[in-house]
Formats: structure tokens, sequence, C-alpha cells
């Protein structure tokens, strides 16, 4: 790959420069280039970069950036390096710049409820300081250690986002820095806006092929009233998943609805060294539901508990403590790490029309069994988000090809449902190489053209997104 | 403007060819042009285009954007032609695309809550479809003859974005052609997806300076349940506006918190020939509250009144039946006619975050004291966006300067409190020169070299968004 690389190379004088602009002990070579060099994606491989810079303000983030456009450096952003799909992997060397050092919450407005905190925030410490104040960030994607800023770079999504939404409804505004060095600030403390183009909406989820997102304007809500979830046995993984579409078309919005099979349930309990009850069933729905109040709750769980019970369920099960609940959502948090730490060799994160979920994963299920390797599913079956884990070990990387091919057929597959390739995760690297299954050659080059009016040299974040040209 | 215009003419040949795509009863001429020649854009002067054309499916707007961007004949789009800032008028003459004929209802979605239409679908004709099919959209600009694609296209509000958001926020997908013929499908019925770049968002609020929105996929709810409605007349404007944060701040989101003053009342009821309880008064809050049951509106009703009343409110009207209600509600969206026969000079859109709404208002009606020019305000006071009426007729021409240059200091005011000059009708021709106010040299730039993504020859509503270069 880097024998045809368009880049140039980090010079001991460009590395001068970057010290003169952020400090000699922010400019990072040598050993500490591990911990740059990769994310969470499974089976990603580790892409040292050339240095690692970690800038203080917008204006130094400027100042790298120019020094890289000068010289043809590619810039890979990085946040907390949290991400699945590869994004955050400087797969071509160069620069990886990292918003570590940009964490500080700047603002929160009680009165206009919004939250503006630089993108190295981690979505933990956000948390923290809007529940002081009183207030909520609603969306969280399974794990609290993410950047804000990477959380808009992949539009990250979550669990509630059939209620809720994804980060995209949440984010008023940014600053963001081109390639050129010009910082551009986007939206403000307000949703109705008519002034133009919304340059908010289309920086977030472009995964940092545009420009270095710097500062975030977020949307806040009053914190949660009371909460309650159901879990719920079935004695099979399509009756689990055939009563949710029934659930939302009675107009019921529990703030999740996640579903998971027996086998990750074991996979789960074997890492986590937890059990859960109702083990030894086939499927489980997890739902949760949100209300101001106890009756409010009380009036959804008596909707939503016969329309389950009719369609297969075992029984319902309210974990009654707050302990008890805690442990559901832990359990539920922990299934990522367990998955990986079992040797899953790719996941997939397609999303479908939620009415579509039951066939989609009765195909994928049989295109596992087709291709020889074993599938379980989980996922967001409220918003139709499903999570593919191709398992088994691939020590000698005999089953590359296949996995490839069998991701291939499960995006495809999705696609054919009406539904495209990544819900929340991104395409990064990984996934990069399926966009063409989910848009045409003219959507393809349109999104290439819009990236050239930000970066026209290429070096934001290379390789991402779009495949090998 | 016409002699340095870069675009070509419409000549017989090209009529021709438009002809051969749509027959001939749709390419239209002469005398029916001036139905195509402008929008409900106050003192917006007419500017008939060479030809209206009017296609009945995507494939013919894909040959008439070819003819015309082979010839580069300017290209403006039209739904009903009800904005407000001559968006639809085409100021460079060349052909008017009225999508008037698209107007099919596609596809609505009982299991996934969506609605697919054709661009020229009116507002009234999807209400009356969705409601049919026990669903409801919730987005209302106050004119239920506009165009879905034209909703779409200026990202219009109305008086719900402090609960529901605007339009942006209920579009899941979109058709759309660019100027090269090419026809884009983009989302589809999902709210998750992190798959490349969003061209869905991106298109919407563009006011047809990049494509030819086709067809629109829109997301639905459930019908709302109950609503009341409250009327509270204030001692003065500044504690009728002043109420609206602390509501707010209380966690409290009513369905919409109007304001207007006595003046307004006065000429509204003039235009209407009908009163409103408590019209002495100097200025006033309406506020619609909703809920699933009787109980959750009384809740509500309980909460905000005592806020009210301890800031100024001298009584709270209920109009208890259904017929008052509709009355109040219809009252309120006449006022953009009554303001508009009445001889307004020019009406202003700004947003700025709710809370600056009480320093913004007062500061701009010192300006209209100092200015001379008289001023009537109204407006969404819970999401900020506050219309500002410069009043008086101009029958000569001598107070279009004046008016200009206090509409410039109203933007400016807005922009300095961190908001910005449209919140919902969009800047069209009737904004375009204070756009710079609000975006700078940066951004603008950043934007044309988007626009050029789309439209390299620039023939896509041109003179609109952006000021002349």
């Amino acid at each position: 790959m880097e024998s045809k690389s368009p880049f140039g190379k980090v010079s001991a004088e460009i590395l001068a420069q970057l010290a003169a602009v952020v400090g000699e002990n922010h400019v990072l070579t040598g050993d500490g280039l591990e911990n740059y060099a990769r994310d969470e994606m499974l089976g990603g491989k580790s892409f040292p970069p050339e240095v690692a810079v970690r800038p203080a303000t917008s204006d130094e983030v400027s100042a790298i950036l120019k020094i890289a456009e000068r010289n043809m450096i590619p810039v890979t952003p990085r946040g907390s390096g949290t991400g699945l799909s590869g994004g955050a992997a400087p797969i071509y060397g160069g620069i990886v710049l990292s918003l570590e050092r940009m964490n500080k919450i700047l603002e929160i407005d009680r009165n206009n409820f919004t939250a503006y905190v630089e993108a190295g925030v981690t979505l933990a410490d956000l948390l923290k300081a809007v529940a002081e104040q009183g207030l909520h960030y609603p969306i969280y994607p399974g794990e609290s250690g993410s950047a804000i800023g990477g959380n808009v770079a992949t539009n990250a999504g979550g669990m509630r986002a059939v209620k809720d939404g994804v980060t995209r409804n949440f984010v008023l505004g940014l600053e963001a820095v081109l390639p050129s060095g010009e910082i551009i600030s986007t939206g403000g403390k307000y949703v109705k806006c008519s002034t133009a183009y919304d340059l908010t909406q289309l920086l977030i989820g472009t995964e940092g092929t545009m420009a270095v997102i710097t500062r975030v304007l977020l949307k806040l809500v009053p914190p949660p009233g009371k909460t309650e979830i159901l879990f719920i046995p079935f004695h099979s993984l399509h009756d689990a998943i055939s009563c949710v579409p029934e659930i939302l078309r009675q107009g019921l919005l529990p703030a999740g609805i996640e579903f998971m099979e027996q086998d990750i349930v074991r996979i789960t309990e074997q890492y986590s060294g937890t059990t859960i009850p109702f083990r030894e069933h086939e499927a489980f729905l997890l739902i949760i539901v949100e209300g101001a109040n106890e009756d409010e709750i009380q009036q959804q769980m008596d909707a939503i508990s016969p329309i389950c019970m009719s369609n297969g369920a075992i029984d319902i099960f309210l974990p009654g403590t707050e302990r008890a609940k805690r442990n559901l959502m832990e359990f539920r948090e922990k299934i990522y790490y367990a998955l990986q730490s079992y040797g899953t060799l790719d996941i997939a994160d397609v999303v479908v029309p939620r009415s579509a979920i039951a066939e989609f994963v009765e195909s994928i299920k049989q295109k596992g069994v087709d291709s020889g390797i074993p599938i379980i599913t989980l996922g967001h079956a409220g918003d139709g988000n499903v999570h593919i884990c191709l398992m088994g070990k691939d020590p000698d990387g005999t089953l590359y090809g296949k996995t490839k091919d069998l991701m291939k057929a499960i995006c495809r597959e999705g696609v054919a449902l009406g539904g495209t390739i990544s819900g929340e995760h991104g395409l990064g690297f990984a996934k990069r190489d399926y966009l063409t299954l989910a848009a045409d050659e003219s959507k393809v080059n349109l999104m290439k053209r819009i990236k050239k009016a930000f970066d026209p040299n290429g070096i934001m974040n290379p390789g991402k997104i779009f495949g090998e040209d």
C-alpha cells in the first residue's frame, strides 16, 4: 500500500515544525506510537503512524493541518480510539492528530439546555458534568470512554435510537478545522435554521475525512424519570424478533428494545463471570421503559407485556432492584468485549427497516449455515440495527476470504431489504469495501466531490469510507 | 442583471426538446408564466421565466435538467410557490421546473411509520392521507398548501419546533436529480445510519441550489393525543417573553409557545373580521399543550400556569370548546396574510437562543424607534424564532434603503446574540444579501465549493442563498 502512496513522509524538519506548534512533549515518535496504531476493530491490524501529535487548542490543530497540507502528509484524527471500524487507524502512516488533550467542558447552559465541549471530552465526563447541572445527554453508544468528537465523527448510535435517535439528532453545532487550516464554526443554540447549507449535519458521520472536529455543541434534555427493564425469554429467535414491530405499530415507544441469542448469553457469561436469569432459553428481548412516574411506566408495561406473551414469550422478568437492573445493563454492555475476547472474526452492523428484521435475520442465519461460518446475532430490534457476529478463530488467515464473502452477502441482503450497511459503527477501514453495495457510482462520485470541497489534496484520513480507487 | 448573465436563452429548439419530454401541454410560455414568476415574498417583484415545464416523473425531471445543463439554462424548481423568501422566483429567467404534477403519495407504511411521497404533494394532502392510516406528520409550517418538496428545500419550521423539531428531523430519505441528469436516492426506512456521507441531511434546506428534490421519505408518528390551548394576556411584551425560558428551564415541553403583540392582534382582527378574547392587552402568549390523556395535559397546565401568573400574566384563558381552539389557531395562521395585506415592508426571521429572546426583541424595538420604521414582533418564543415586521407602506420606494439598513441591523443583532438570520423561511432572494452577516468568508466559500460538487455550471436556482459575486 505504501509503495504507491501519493503522500509525503514526515521528515525531521516537519517534526521540528510540529514541535514548535505543540511543544516537544506532545510530538510522539518511536515506541509510544503503538497506542495510536489502531482502534477496537475486530482483528484490526496495527498501523503505527510516523508521528502522533497532541494539540491543546483549535489554533494548534490549524497549525498542524497547515503543515500536513503543505507537505502532503496524511492526517488521521483520533478521539479515544474506541471505534469499531478502524476509522482511527492511520493506514497510510503520517500524522495521528489526537484530540486527547482537548478535553475541556467549555460550557453547560442551563437556560438553553446545551453543552459546549472540546472534541476529546469523553462521554463519561460529559454525562457526569451535565448530571451535576440537572440535565442529561441521552445518546449512549455503549462505551463511556468514547470521545464526543468520535461520537460525532461516526454518528454513533446505541440502544436508545428507537426513542431518542442518534448522535446526529443532538448536535446543534460544531467547530471544525479544514486541511487549509481554516477554522469554521457551524450552527448554534437553536433548533430552527434555514440559513444556507447545514455544515453541521454534513460533517457528522464523515469519520475525519473532511475536517478535524474540535468542538461540539450538544443539545441536552431534562434527566430521565423512572426506568424499568423487562427481560423476556422466548422459545425462538423468530418469536422474539417478530413481536417487536407489533409493539411499535401500537405507537409504544420504549427507550430501547434489544435482542440477543442464547449463544451470546453463554459467551458473555463466560467472559464476565456473571449469570443472568432464564439463561437456558433460545432468545431474549431486553426492553427499557422510561416514564415521568410509576404510572407511566406501568401503563407501558401493561401494553407491552401481553404483546410479548401472545408472541411466544415464556415469561417476563422484572429485575426489581436498581442493582439487578444495573447488572442486566452491564451484562449487555459487556457483550462486545466478550465477543472480541472469544475470537469473533467480524461483526456486521447492518440496519434494515424494523419490519424486516425477522426476515433479515432468518435469511442471514441460512447464509451462515451455507458458508460453514457460525453466526450469532444480537442488536437493536427497535431500530432495525442488527449485529451479526461471524464466529470462529482464524489463526492461519484461511477464513479471511470466506468471511469477507459472507459479510458481503450480509450487506447485500440488508440493502435488498431496504437497509444499509452500517447503522452506527461507521465504515472506516473495516467496511469501506462494501460501500458500493449501498451506494451506486453516481452517489459515490458525488460524495468524493463533496470531500474534495473540504480536502482538495486528500490528506484527511485517506483510505477510509471509500475503497481504494 | 440579465445583461451580464452567463446563461443561455431558451430557444425554439429547446422548447421543442422540452415538449418532447413532457408533452406540449406541459411546456408553458406566454401569459401563463405570471403564475410561475414569484412566491409569497413580501413586496417580491415578478420575474416571469422564459418557460415553465411540468414534468410527471423523475425521469422527465432528469431529461429536462440534461437539456438545461447542455444549454446553460438556469433552472428554478417550484413546489406550491408558498415560500416567503423568493426562493421560487426565477430571477434569471430560464426554466421554472414545477413539481405540481408530481403529487402522488407513493406509500404509507404502517409498520415502519413512514410516508414516501412525490415532492409536489401538498402538506394538506399528506396530513389527510396519513390520518386515514392512523398516523401523523407533526411539522406544520402554517401553510397547508405548501408542497412537501418545498418544505424540505427550505427546512420549513413552524410552531412546533420546541417539541418536535423541524422538517429536517422528519426526513429519512430523498430522491433527487442532479443537473447532470443523474437520479440519486438517499437514506431509507431507518433512523440509524453511519454509512458514508448523509446526502439526505445535506440536501435539506438547500433551496433548489444543488438538485431537484423529486421524492421524500418522511418519518411519521402516532396521532397526537389531547390538545389544549392556553391563551395568556400580559401587561407587557417583556413580561410575556421573559416567562418562556422559565417554563422551558423547568423541563416542560409544550408543543408550541407563540408570542404576539397587540398591534398584530388588531391588524389580524381587521383582516379576518374576527375578534379574540383579551384583545385590549399589550402582549400575548399562545401555548399549545399536548398529552396522551387529560391527566397529562392537566399536569402540564398546572405547572405552566403559576409560572405565567408570577411573571406578569393578567389571566389564563382556556378556549374550552374544540371550535374555540380552532378559532384561535386559525387566527394565528392568518397573521402572515394580514401583515401582507396591511402593507408590511419586510419581515425578519431571525432565530436566537431561547434565553436571549427578551434581550433581542427589546434591542430591536429600540432600533425601530431610532430608524423611524414601526416594528411589530411575533414569533415562536419556545424556539427563539422571532419574526419582526417592518411596517408601513412604501409606494414610491423611498423607504427601501432604510428598510434594508434596519433589516441588516436586526440580522446583525441576532447573530451577535448567538443566533442566525433565518430560522425557517430560507434565504432565497429576499435574504441572500445578509448571508455574510451570519457566515464568514471561509464558510461561504466552502458552501460554494459544495454547491459546485452538485452543480458545476451553476444552473440550479442561481442568485439564491448567496448574494451576487
